[in-house]
Order: C-alpha cells, then structure tokens, then sequence
C-alpha cells in the first residue's frame, strides 16, 4: 500500500517524477468538468481532463438535461410569463431550505440569463417555447416545464411563480445524454486534453497548496503536476455504502440509486487536504407518481390516512415528504376519472379499490373514519375551491368523487424510489474549496454533486437544479483555477 | 497567527520545547474525562488533564445524573423487572435507528453491569429503589426510573421493557453536579493531575502518530507530551453556531442549547489530523411537557390538528418528532382530569379552551372536522382500550372526557425546548478515533458528545444514553490511551 492510497494527500516531495504537466487539472467528465474545461481552455490555460469511466457523462448524462433558469428567459417571455431575478433568487434560497447558501443563490440568481445565452453559445439547442403540464421531463422537444414547487404553496407566497426547467432542443425523455455530447465537442474543440479510464487517487500538496493529483491509468500511478489547479468535479456518493452508512443513513429507505460510480471520491480528496464537507445528511428522491399526468390530481395518505403534503407541489418533494412517513410506504388516492394504469417501471401497485372511500379505508385494513375521513373533509374542501389544511392550489386541487376509487402503493422499498446524495464540499460561488475554518485551500476548486450547492436540501429539490449548479458553478471552477 | 492555529495539527518537529511530559493527557473534564482519568491511573498511566473552564462538569454536571444501565440491575430485580442482556442490547440498538453503532450497544449491552458495580465502586451511591410514573428525573432520591420509549411502539415490540434509568442517590433534580463530583474526587485521590483554565487549540503529531497537544494556558501556549496517547472529551458543538449551520442546520428550530461552552472543539481536533465526524446532522430536544406528571396523558397535534407520535413515547422522542411538523408549534389536548398549570420554566402556554374539542378547534382556527375529529377517533379508540393509529399503550392511553378542555401551545421558538448535538468522530468500542478509511489513528482516543456513540439518532434518544456513553467508553479511552 502506497503513501497516499486511500485519499492521504502525497507531498510534492514524494513525488518521483512528472507523468504530466499542466496548468489545470480536472478531475470528471460530466457537465461539471466539461464546463470548467471549456472556462479553463477560454481564459487561455492548459487543461487536462482525467475520468475515470471510458467516457464522458457521468450522473448529468442519466439526467433529462433540464437547467433550471430564471429571471426572463426568451421561452418564459414567449410564454408570457414575467420572471425577475428577485423572484427567481427568492425561490433558490427557499428551495435550499436550512441549507441554503445564500452566496450561490444570488451568484446564480443575478447570473443565470448570460448562462442560458452561454449555453446557447457552446452550441446547446433550443426550441424557444413553453410545454404545460404536470411533467417530469419533456414529452416532445420543447424547451420550457414547470419543473419545481414555484406555483405551489409555501412558495408561492415568497416568490412570483413561474416555470424555469430549461431543457435542451431534444424529442422525448433523456436530454442529459445529448449535453453532455454538446458540452463535450467544445471542451474538445477547444483543445482540452482529455483521459479517460483514468482515476484519481490522491491530490499532490506543495505545503498548503494544491500541486497535482495521483491518477491511475492501466492500474499504475501518474503523476500529474497541476501548476495553476485541481478541479473536482466527480459527483455525490450515492454508489458509496460506507459513506450513506456514516453520513446519510435515511437514504437507505429508498432503493434506486442514480449515478455513474458516484463513490464520493472527489469529496474524500478535497476532505483529505482539509476540505469540509457540509449537508452530508441531504439526498434527493423522486417515485414517478405523475405519470400517467393524471395522478398529479391524486391524494396522498399515510399508513394513518393523513395527508402530509400539498400535493401540487414539485413530484420530488412530494417523494421525499413520503419518505418522511412511518410504516415503508404511502398511498395515492385516485378516481375513476384520474386513475390509469402506472408505467410498470415505477413499480407502483393498486392496494386497494372501492365503490366508496370507506371501501378503499377497509380494503387498506385502515381504522374506519380515518382515510375516508380525510378524502370527505378533502373533497369538501377542493369543492370550495380551497385546501385550508395544506394550501394545495387550483388547478391541481379537484375534489375526487367518479367511484371506483382506488390507492395505489408507493412502497419505499420495492416502487422505483430514486435517488441520489447532495451533500458535499462547502465551497465558494467561485469554486474555491473552503476548509473547515472558511478559507480558500489555494489550487483547489470543486463544483457539482462532489460539493453542497443550490440543491443544498431533498425537501426543496427542483428538476434542474442540480445540472445548473453542475454547469454554472462548472464554470466558475474552470475559471478560478485558470486565474491560479 | 500561528501555524497550530485554526485546528491544525503541529508537527512534533514544530515544537519549541515541552511545558509538561506525561503519558495520557486528557482533554475535558465532565464525566468521561474523569472516567478516562480514573481508568488511565488505575492501568498506571501518568495522567494530565486539561479543561478550558474553571473546574469540572461540563455538560455531565447539568444533567440529572441518570445513566441508562439495563440486563438485570440490583435495583431492576428489587422492584420485580426481568430485564436481560439481550433485550437491553436490543433496545439500544433499536434507540439508534438509521445510526445506531452495532458493536458499541454490544459492548455497553454486555458490560453495563459491570459498569453499573465499578460506578459503585468509585463512590457513587445508588439507594436501590424503583419510583413508578412518568419522571423527566426522580423527585426524591430513588435510583431507578422509566426513562426511555421501553413501553412504547415499535421498541416494545422487539425488546421487553423494564425501566433502565439509574439515577445518583441525590434529593430532587440536578444528580449531574454531584455524580461528576464523585468522579473528580476519585480521579484527585488516584493522582490525575488536573489543569483548569487551559483550553486545548491544536494536537501535536509525530509521522502518523498523535504525541501531545497545544495547551493555552494565561493565554500562552503551552506544550504538552503524551507519550502514550489524547483523550478528547470535550462535549459536543451546540455552542457553535457555524458548525450547526453547516451540519446540523435543523437545530436552528429550537432554541435553548444545553451544555458548557460545547463548541466542538474535539471533533474539529480530531478531523484536523483526518478524524472522521459522522451524523452530524442529529440532535436531541426535550420540552417537559410531562410537567406535571398528568399531562403525559395528553394527545399531541400538528397544526393540521392530526396526531403524529404515541404519547406514550420517552417526552424527548415526542418533542423529536413535533420538531418535525410544519408550522412552528405543536398543540397538547388535555381534559380537566388532567389538565394543570405548566411550569413557567416551561414556556408552554394555553392557546385555547372550550366546553367541546370543537370549541377548541374553532378557538384555534382549524378548519372544522380536523382537531375534534382526532379526538373523536382518539377517544372512541382509547373508550376500547386500543390506539390502531399510532398503538400508544394503556396505561397512559385514555380518553380525554371531561370538559372544559384545553390545548396548551408547545412553540419551537418561545417554547422550552432544550437541546444538544448528538453527532462527532467515529470511533470504536475501545475508543480509537478512526480516519475516513476505518482505521485507527495512533494514539488518539474520544468518548462522550464529541463523539458519535450510543445516542447517535434524535428520535431514539432515552434518558441516562449520553452519560452511559460518556462513562462507559470514557472508560474505554481511558485504558485504550494507557495502554499506548
């Protein structure tokens, strides 16, 4: 066993020879990394690129290449919705929760409108308009969705709701694949040298700068000297039991882990040179109830037959407050002019059907007067047009009242929960990574799901936020380490 | 600014001269610096320890001296309670849920009688009696006491109840103040040699070893050896509001923190010579909403008037779960038979009254059919000795009848509802700190808060965890650090 496996940081002195040199070292090869490569490579730097898979993607390639973007888009003003970067920065800060980094969210909120022309510039399409709907990602090419809690309740009391998921000019699901591909061809383009089957194993320090990184390429140690900086840019630990076990243990109530060999890597090296690791208890979590689009008109109960949610909020909060419930699962109460049959890949049974409330209430073996209660008082409520328990909104509020009714089941366990961790390096709207006592480690720069950063709390999540975080603060770490 | 400063460690090399030499030095003077210290010179060790206040206590002295002790006590046996090392070992596993350290609830499950005979041992006396009820501490001098969820769903399911809460022969409340005493005394007549107004800010390292500590002392920096090993025992970080801001953000719900100048120094100690620190993000609260003893009869509300919790639950693990409802507050529902006065201390306060729970609800302005319709079912449940919802037990389940009835507020912000940090280093049953790969680092030891240890999870928290965990593994670190 070498000096400095198992992430201790090796001393420039210890370091026997240079494999390579370069001015910036970045380590990961998803929308994080390509966009500092292309920072990096525009402000005039060498830049090298190590990844550990055999190309490029990452978590950002699973995703629905959506960007959360705000502040008066083209395609929000086509859609005669006016956002400003107040309303827009409001609701960052309210979807980080007591997580929230407040630096990020304004960094972001005054400077998402020149991203999105960024974007627009390295080559990423388009088409301009506005979908509506309840929908998790696109079901055409469209550019614009509703893709978080804006118009619903406590948000839209602090913030002017509008819709802000923009995502990339591709026909149906899986736009995250085609922007990584664009982001890519310009890092290339550019002139970023690019490794890949190249893992990162230890960061080389030169006193209290960082100097290099240790990379195994066909299972020998390079050594790579990095004379303006490090980039992380490797992703959360979803992929890392040990670490879920210490840092995130709730996570474990759901099943369905998204990534690409996200094993938290990056933030073991950025720890091992000092670096803090903040929020590490926050994760992400979505069960795809609003498909068929239907079932965003459904109620949620416990196994009490409470409600515990406004149910118009984001599909992702909804999952993670279910998650919060007792008992390994939720059920979403539906009529027969809601109900469709669920897509077999979300794993989501019927539990119980009925003529009546009180029959769905006995089927689930649920104490009589409890989820038929909860749908009476529901019911009679959304016929007023109000929901003064969770301030669920119109359109979304509809009382349910076609029989049959029915509860489908959301079991933590064996419906598709997935999932993934967003805690990681505290780090600075400039992608310097901060020590546990607030200052910069000089060389070192992090961005993406390796740090904590606008997607700070599960509870606030919005589709989009994490790529944006991933892309923009991308950016900043690319340019930081150019700077040196 | 010096190098040690910030937490980092000074390297052996680094230091000017030595101020004191011994073989253990001991950071930290409540409880399980004194059992460190005791256990330390029994195994012949030449022992210092250092504590930044001006004597001994720490958070040990503010607590009620109750430590959670099980497997067939002397006082167990005395009051008729079969109680087993199995189900004992079972209980403190379940009271760590999703954090819980399996091999450390093996070793105090197999040990606490031992360690309930070498407390004796050292002095502490222990009058051997069981006093009934639903006690926050004894009102006289008993020993023993329910003090956890035992009787309660699920852990009574899976573990057989007894009461565990073994408490100092002392007159009323405050048994923490002269347990630590007892302690000091025996720590003084075995040699430990004790520096008071001495904080520790940085530890000294030798290659991969721990050999001694930065001292501050009449503000001077004094250099202290130990050839054998540190103990850190300094309590947790409530005190440290940027710690709980980027760990433990959830805490800023409540509002008054317990404990004596607990900043986390330890846990910043020991993670600056690559420590790891795990679950940061828990914390126990308490409101005494079992004062008077009557109100445990209550039923608890959310301010969409639902239960959430069996009342019947250790008042910590209750206070727990209110912390988690949205809104700020919680509502206690009481009847005339059990209604009474809360203590001022308390900071609960009657937000509304009335002749029927509908008055009460239409007081509190909830929606009717929410509040009154819980208590409606509550009541015809419990009318039949049963609470299928949430399965709270007789003899505390009984229905709420006798009018007037009132809903005392319990306010996260204005309410008493205390509170400290339950996450720190990872260590191991003995007491090494580990590093982020699991492995023992050289010669440094942690018991107490500034570790993660039996009382690892908020919601499973009893009474008498945290100091059976400090005197317990303080012990550990004690022998561990003698032992070189």
């Amino acid at each position: 066993m070498t000096a400095y496996s198992q992430y201790q940081p090796l001393d420039l002195a210890d370091v026997p020879h240079w494999d390579f040199e370069t001015d910036v070292v970045i380590i990961g090869f998803g929308a994080t990394g390509a966009c500092a490569a292309i920072e990096a490579r525009e402000a005039g730097a060498q830049v090298m690129l190590f990844e550990r898979s055999s190309g490029s993607g990452g978590a950002s390639a699973l995703s629905g290449g959506e960007i959360y973007i705000g502040g008066g888009t083209d395609a929000q003003i086509a859609a005669g919705f006016t956002d400003t970067v107040e309303d827009f920065t409001a609701y960052l800060k309210l979807a980080g929760g007591p997580c929230v980094d407040d630096a990020k969210c304004e960094a972001y909120g005054q400077g998402a409108l020149a991203h999105y022309q960024w974007l627009k510039d390295q080559g990423v399409p388009y088409r301009g308009n506005f979908l509506p709907g309840k929908l998790i990602e696109p079901t055409d090419d469209s550019t614009l969705i509703w893709s978080g809690s804006e118009a619903a309740a406590p948000f839209y009391k602090n913030a002017k709701p509008a819709p802000r998921g923009h995502v990339i000019q591709h026909m149906g699901w899986g736009g995250g694949r085609p922007l990584v591909d664009v982001l890519e061809a310009r890092a290339r383009a550019l002139g970023t040298e690019i490794h890949v089957d190249a893992r990162a194993v230890a960061l080389i320090t030169h006193k209290s700068h960082i100097a290099g990184a240790v990379i195994r390429i066909d299972n020998q140690d390079r050594f790579v000297r990095a004379r303006k900086g490090v980039v992380l840019a490797t992703g959360g630990f979803v992929f890392n039991d040990a670490m879920r076990r210490k840092y995130c243990p709730e996570s474990f109530r759901v099943n369905s882990p998204i990534g690409d060999k996200d094993d938290g890597i990056g933030i073991e090296l950025g720890v091992s040179v000092g670096g803090d690791a903040i929020h590490m208890d926050q994760f992400f979590t979505t069960c795809p109830w609003t498909m068929p689009e239907t079932h965003a008109y459904g109620v949620f109960v416990n196994i009490q037959g409470q409600r515990f949610i406004n149910e118009d909020c984001y599909h992702g909060r909804v999952s993670r407050c279910a998650v919060d419930q007792p008992g390994g699962k939720v059920y979403l109460l539906l009529d027969l002019d809601n109900f469709q049959q669920p897509p077999d890949f979300a794993g989501i049974s019927i539990a119980a059907t009925g003529e009546t409330w009180e029959e769905v209430e006995a089927e689930l073996e649920m104490p009589a007067g409890t989820l038929a209660a909860t749908m009476a008082l529901y019911n009679a409520h959304a016929r007023e047009g109000r929901d003064p328990l969770f301030d669920k909104q119109l359109p979304i509020l509809k009382s349910l009242d076609k029989s049959p009714f029915v509860a489908l089941e959301l079991n933590f366990e064996t419906s598709y929960f997935s999932f993934f961790t967003l805690g990681g390096l505290k780090t600075t709207a400039q992608a310097h990574v901060l020590n546990r006592s607030g200052n910069a480690i000089a060389g070192l720069y992090a961005a993406g799901r390796c740090t904590s950063g606008l997607p700070a709390w599960g509870h606030g999540y919005s589709s989009g936020l994490s790529l944006a975080d991933c892309t923009f603060f991308g950016r900043q770490a690319g340019r930081s380490a150019a700077a040196g």
